[in-house]
């Protein structure tokens, strides 16, 4: 099969050419003097995104290796976790939470609706030892967005380390470290940063530290291990790794940072949430369903759609990409079957590229003989599109 | 400081102009169609070089990810586990072996010797309940080859599982998985491959499988699973991942086994054995002294030279970085300013790349006052690069 | 402002990945073996394209230069020369016949249609002593196509030799060197073949080679002269070139070459008429007008579209450029601001880019209060982007 | 045959890493507005490079375009024109001049010597009514340098035009377009910019324009109009070309200028004259003979030396290229075989390069069966590249 044309997916996603430039380049020792200052001023950088002033650890594999990381660190046996699960990549978290000994508590609510933090209120009232609460901010499986802010005031005056999986939407969500008072972030490149897959971007604050330090059973001399790296480089003056980074993906995600910080924070959350409204109007105009029950809630990252009754999901997508050269995305988890994801995510929610996830679809649909207005559906996330985004706060 | 002029270390190295162009590619969604199929060619790739018919686990993280996932799928509490010890590498790993709970033997040689077949006879003998020997077949902190062939015919006739790091082994030294029953090797592609740093090549025979399957203290649904790759990937199809892959780091390594396979794997061999021969005439010929003990066990990866008395290690090598844009690498752990390391691996053992090596070191010597017959040094290098790299029978 | 995200236009055009992976290799000397090995199988995949036995010669600067070239290497003082007129192009090769002291004779129709053969017909009855018949095959400027074949039949048929501008066809349309009989082609790379624009691909008959070599005013010791070539290049053993040629060009045409090689040469132009006839319908069912009068002679390259009374065309494009970061051409020399033009070549006429170009039209018009029908040019397109391209015999 | 490791010739060179990526972007219209803004601030950065206020013309071609342009430009039918004459490519400069219709004067010196700038006094007093002088200031065939500064002075004086081929010495030497009252210089990109080769860079005084605007025979409406720039692009406000500009040359171009720039155009000429004192001193060290019979009038950009007597040059230099993946050039025109050209140009000036240039010549006779004292040329090199490249006041 050849190349796709366009990558609409849940991520990765097509990046930018800077990204590519940079990810061209020769490879260096990562002992290097460019490359630890690289490595250093990568670190500002994502810190920069995540808007805090404390550590940030850039672990050298894909993002379920900083929650991994982030779930061996802070569970203690016995201790009691409170996992607030509204989609696929919480329930496994809590997996790894009751694996690694916690006495885990979960708040579940179906997978289109977000966690009303009254429930968090409620949970924490009920368990009041509870060390920890953990969230998904942007469920990308199903495209549900959490109110984290609100959950993590609750959480903090309870005093329990809020740990949040923000994979995908650092960049492309409101997200404030330090001001919203959280502990453990988890970030992902290839999402609205738009750069390659393998690194975890973790900010962790210094309480969350000491928990981390306090904790035993927390890994060390581990490619686990977010103390090894604590210790060796952060607090070893920055001049030693604890294994070999990988030098590429610290160019990529560098460049991807850049990119985000150069057109500013704030206007690159507002040109996802404008690419998510514009796509959000065009399925609805195409008479089409959303997943996500109330489209406040709604990730700007991806958007999932129903898979209309009687229809193929798998099949019209591999058509899709078969025939117009457009990758999508079907759902992830149990609900892989139920509905189709269009992402857009860096340059994918830039320029037309809404249209076009929406126009694979909508005539990929109309090819299986479902009645779609793809028309109208375009002419919708146009609508939305012609509309400057406007700054977000952050 | 401006970025290196030549990267001639012990890895991550420089790469090739074709594996650069690979990582500058789009990047995709790792269920595009276009990944799956380069995914399941590149671990074909891959087992090529390691001469198995068998499986490869493409592990997503630098090689110590690699290694240590093989000893926490391997290790039993209270099973004997013998680790051969020549140097650096090795001796962490037994730390892993003995903190997954396996009952350690260690037979320890100087680091500057390899370990004796003999050795490994009497270990057997000593401890007929040894489930497995662990070693490493080139020790790049040191430069130290251990004889792979003969220690592995021993245990392989006792029963035990050979388990070997090849990390800085693979495509510049003779290595045959099949041929001489290894059961589980780790490698890593940003050494004699010249690829990125970013993956684990794991090659695994089907005993080692039915071990690690029998091992109930193995990991599953974890970032350090090779089961998950087992039974999710290989087992069920190729077509789902236990994670994200990093999918530049997977076309900047297809692209790596690429250059090797078209110049012939033998021919790769040969060409790294005579680089190393080339820069080890060329340190005796300046007046230095080789690490090695004796230049049969010297690897072909790096070249380690014992540190002058007197004379700066670290000072030497950030001089010769600074003033001539020349990256050479020290030891590495507790004998870390004892040597320089200067590294031929890929593109770093082709053409003149090894004189390169040796008039850096020699003339950032001289400039330390260092008396060094740098001229002598290059004269004897280039008498053993005028000849033809004869093909290695592999 | 920011970079574009569609180069949809007239040409130079967006590229592939390939070809740009191919610009980014380092730099060889123009005598280094592999370079002029390149150089030679560049030019066989070129007259592979020109489907030609004969000799094509790759003059190193836009395509401007190759027919300057021609037009210098074929006029004598006195000669008669024809030349057929349906845009602005022709009208300027014209100006070059006059100025190297032609007798012209123009044969010339309105810009939105094109020479009918009968006119040829009698322009030769006419001018029995015409030495040179000249026409553009697919004037880009207005996306109006001339039917070259049967031109050319007929300028065969009398004698005279058959001068083609294809600058804009090859490889978006039937053409066929040898078959048809053609003497002189110019072609540029940064049309339907989607490659870098500094470079003249000219095919060549002998019998033209003839005529060029008794010409005394043909060019020689010139970067204008096709003898040059011939006598250093071509005739010499090709070991030496008349002057430096671009090499990174040559590598992004040669890459250019290969994808439309590897897709087929007939599906290439397939797919290229596709994408027109898809936009053509596009346009129409927004409700906008056609420049070409017969859409059956509007080439595969781009669609040009009359601008509605009252709207300002630069200042629509501008807006559309800056607003939705798609670049599209307005026309080119005296008609230049009474027409759009959407370009459809290389990757811009595969996938959705159809789509993407009509939707940013339709948009950025109706930003302009002219009312357009956008989602149902949008839909009329992928009407005809739904069909399977038929090969084309070529 | 394999690609080269290393190329170290006359030009085109090996170049920059940023070069390559700059390369590998997107192809962008050429009326993209960041595409016109590129093309400006590239003249500009050209422009500081020449050290002038005045206007740059970019011809995109090679510089052999922009020197055959700027003698059509000046040279009136019968005005007197002298040509100093040091080497094959002045030679070539005076059959343009002849051709074209100048009343001849050589000023002609062997081709291993400079020319006197007394000479010039002398021809200027010998014919009065010149209207130009010509000399090249740096003889890439022979590798011998003029001077430049000194012969323009008299010419000053004298009134005529002072045109000058800087083709080899922009970037590499002391150049100051306005300092030294220069009116019409060429140089290219490809040599010690290390640019790509396809562009010719055009400095010209005001009143060059003057006299080219009085020229009934300067070209206009050709690709070898200077002309045509001057009225299309640089008076008509930068907003249309005459032609359609390589876009990726132009990209190449920006990003060479930028390392210069950036690391000091000062100090760039420094390490030009440093590398070339290098391989000089290691030239003469191995016991070879330089070209140049005064190392003062050698250029930075090449060194050359004489073949030794029976040795076949060609034959050494294509065993070189094979066995040792170094490409260096020969002789060029009627000298091409009597001298190996060692290049040190942009990225082959720094670091080690021209210690491999050395050792692969110097092993490459020794293959040969020429004695010849490598080790000794590696370390009278390396003595020179240890020296601080002092700053040149440019």
């Amino acid at each position: 099969m050849r190349d796709p044309m366009f990558t609409l997916t849940a991520g990765p996603t097509q990046t930018w050419p800077s990204v590519q430039a940079a990810m061209s380049g020769p490879i260096v020792y990562d002992y290097d003097p460019v490359f630890l200052e690289r490595f250093a001023r990568t670190e500002r950088k994502v810190a920069e995104l995540f808007r805090t002033s404390g550590d940030v650890v850039l672990m050298q594999g894909e993002a379920v290796l900083g929650l991994e990381a982030a779930a061996r660190a802070l569970v203690r046996p016995g201790m009691t976790a409170i996992n607030l699960v509204s989609g696929v990549y919480a329930k496994w978290f809590g997996l790894w939470l009751a694996e690694y000994g916690a006495n885990l508590v979960e708040v579940e609510v179906p997978y289109d609706e977000h966690v009303d933090p009254a429930l968090v209120r409620q949970a924490l009232a009920d368990h009041p030892d509870a060390g920890l609460v953990a969230v998904v901010h942007s469920e990308t499986p199903s495209g549900v967005l959490n109110p984290l802010r609100e959950i993590a005031a609750i959480v903090r005056d309870h005093g329990a380390l809020m740990v949040a999986d923000v994979v995908s939407s650092l960049g492309g969500e409101e997200l404030d470290f330090d001001g919203w008072g959280l502990d453990l972030c988890v970030a992902g490149p290839q999402k609205c940063l738009a750069g390659p897959p393998g690194m975890s971007l973790c900010a962790i604050s210094d309480r969350c530290w000491d928990a981390i330090r306090d904790n035993p059973s927390a890994p060390r001399g581990s490619f686990l291990s977010l103390l090894d790296w604590k210790d060796r480089w952060i607090d070893g003056g920055r001049t030693a790794f604890p294994y070999t980074p990988s030098v590429v993906e610290v160019a990529g995600v560098e460049a991807a940072c850049d990119v985000v910080l150069e057109m500013g924070l704030g206007r690159s959350i507002a040109i996802h949430r404008r690419a998510a409204r514009a796509v959000r109007e065009g399925v609805l105009a195409m008479g089409l369903e959303l997943w996500a029950r109330d489209a406040e809630f709604a990730t700007s990252c991806v958007t999932s759609v129903r898979v209309p009754d009687g229809c193929d999901c798998l099949g019209t997508l591999a058509h899709i990409r078969e025939r117009y050269g457009v990758m999508l995305s079907p759902g992830y988890g149990e609900i892989k079957e139920r509905l189709f994801r269009l992402g857009h995510q860096g340059p994918g929610a830039a320029s037309l590229n809404p249209v076009v996830a929406l126009a694979a679809l909508g005539r990929g649909l109309v090819d299986q003989e479902v009645p779609v207005r793809v028309g109208d559906g375009v002419e919708a996330a146009l609508e939305v599109l012609f509309e400057d985004p406007a700054e977000v706060s952050s």
